[in-house]
């Protein structure tokens, strides 16, 4: 089914509203959420509220927390969350790495203390609408096994960077698992066995059953999702455990915080960290003529001969933008549970529900 | 068979001190390609003296070239290097990155005309070792075929980043290419099928010839190398398409070079582009106690459960170190073909060989 994306809107900043935020943070919140819903990234939309609505009323969200930026130069500065909501205290440190960005050519910020933070695109997305390059990370949940191991010591770790470009933004945001927790879910709701080279078992076995896997990875049993590249160096596993771990290291080491096996280890505690860096393309030349040759870069490839006849070359960020065009026009696309989630959220909270 | 390390050495200081670079330059290009030997990555060592005789020989590296740096900022400069070769001007530009990154937290370089740079994990080390963060890509001549494409459009693009850290630091070197094509002619010299997963034919199909692919690339008739994560979204090949992209743009777009697609295009110009970025640990802390929460993290991974009872968990970057060692002690593991060529470019040089 579909739901009214204004309608939802609305409802979700009376409930974060509600929760404490001033109107303005609301926003904020919402347009952050609601950004997942808008690129299809279902999992990370509105889909996740019910996690969210948790967090907030256990206290693992501080509503009123103040973060505090702890260390501070030019061209960087380490914020402590105070565990702040997520989305928050990333908008707060993307718009500081563009501040720094704008006087020096290049802002570069890591956060610690802090919570989920949606999807990662959307804070590169910040960056690039107003000309910039952007990255962002985060680290999270261990469920990565490193080549070699049956223990989840990763995060799904994504990364994100966005470039500027006509007429679309080039933004790249993936996990460096090979796939989100999120994709085993799907396939377990649906009860079929997940594809060969994305799990494996408490003992380090290929494993195609996900309730299986998540199980074991909640109850941290062992086993958990392979990097991208799969189970052996053959293909490439290596290189996305290598890809996760220069997540882990560019949030929590450099902001001070633990890795992703000590991120949710006491209840209502989740310590994630996160880094972000804009850069001014002033920084290598005429900000126009790179982002021509971003362009131009970017329609060459669209244009290479398909695999298939009449198959289409995506560039990254590109289906995220047209799909946001279908929920404007017709809607946000959800599961009923979801509805049945929020329409408890809403009165809970004494809300009048509407969606559609 | 094994060849004395430092009776090889001696030897390419000669020869390229033939060419015409001067004892400083040979000293420095002869460092760089040995490290790939000393790394274990025998297709960017001595294994590829031919093709650095080929290009130096045929005027493709100009050996008097003086890069000039053509964009300038205390974070960041462009580097236009003349067709010089590869091995100095990276080493000029990490250089001139880790100088700004000492005066101002953060130095990023781009280098446009260039030749072929040897494995970029030589330049992230040279940042690592003196307590910063490396970051380094080239791109390269196109092999990579996008998700959805049969045409090789990107290189193989491999990106390196090192982190300081005990005992060893962290440097991770990989393409974004499932393999790079130097596998593809080990298991054509062995006549063997390569894996499912690495490479498409002319007409966008999956292929396990390695010999009809690398002759499709040679002739640009179609078809390539997949990148990493393999050739559908089910195992994320947009991932490893999305990194390759990622290495282009901060190639050959900062750099104001073309993309891997337009390298190679003139007979004798390869018109390489390469990006480097040193980071001071102190932007975000004390740099030893950044290093000590790396190394922590890093013997936390060692230490994690293995998939296999005794099997171990390797660190990026530890595997290379460890087979110094053993090149130290034993010499350099060659094929006799190798051998042969170091001969004959000796000879034509007119340098007396010796090699055991």
């Amino acid at each position: 089914m579909r739901i009214s994306y204004s309608l939802t809107k609305d409802l979700l900043g009376k409930i974060f509203h509600a929760y404490g935020f001033s109107e303005d943070e609301s926003g904020v919140i919402v347009d952050s959420l609601l950004a997942a819903d808008l690129a299809g990234i279902e999992s990370h939309g509105i889909q996740r509220m019910v996690r969210y609505d948790y967090a907030i009323l256990s206290g693992m969200v501080v509503v009123d927390a103040k973060p505090k930026t702890v260390w501070n130069t030019p061209i960087s500065a380490v914020i402590d969350a105070h565990r702040a909501m997520g989305q928050l205290v990333s908008v707060q440190a993307m718009k500081l790495a563009i501040q720094k960005a704008k006087m020096t050519g290049i802002g570069m910020v890591a956060v610690r203390n802090s919570n989920h933070f949606g999807i990662a695109g959307y804070y590169t997305r910040m960056a690039s609408k107003e000309g910039l390059i952007g990255i962002s990370m985060t680290n999270s949940e261990a469920i990565m096994v490193p080549t070699g191991s049956r223990q989840a010591m990763l995060g799904t770790n994504p990364i994100s960077v966005a470039f500027p470009a006509d007429p679309v933004d080039f933004c790249f945001d993936a996990a460096t698992t090979v796939v989100p927790r999120g994709k085993l879910e799907v396939y377990r709701k649906a009860e079929k066995a997940t594809p060969d080279g994305w799990m494996v078992d408490a003992d380090g076995q290929p494993c195609n059953d996900p309730d299986k896997v998540i199980q074991n990875i909640s109850s941290r049993a062992g086993g958990g999702i392979l990097p991208l590249g799969g189970c052996t160096e053959l293909t490439g596993g290596h290189k996305g455990y290598g890809y996760g771990m220069l997540c882990e290291l560019f949030t929590s080491v450099l902001s001070g915080g633990p890795p992703s096996y000590r991120t949710y280890q006491e209840p209502n505690v989740a310590d994630s960290a996160h880094f972000f860096m804009a850069i001014d393309c002033n920084a290598f030349g005429d900000p126009e003529a790179l982002k021509a040759a971003c362009s131009g870069l970017l329609e060459d490839i669209r244009n290479a001969a398909p695999a298939q006849e009449g198959q289409r070359i995506y560039i990254h960020g590109e289906k995220e933008v047209e799909f946001a065009a279908t929920v404007y026009k017709d809607g946000i696309p959800v599961n009923e549970k979801t509805v049945k989630e929020m329409e408890t959220i809403a009165r809970n909270l004494q809300i009048p529900f509407s969606l559609v």
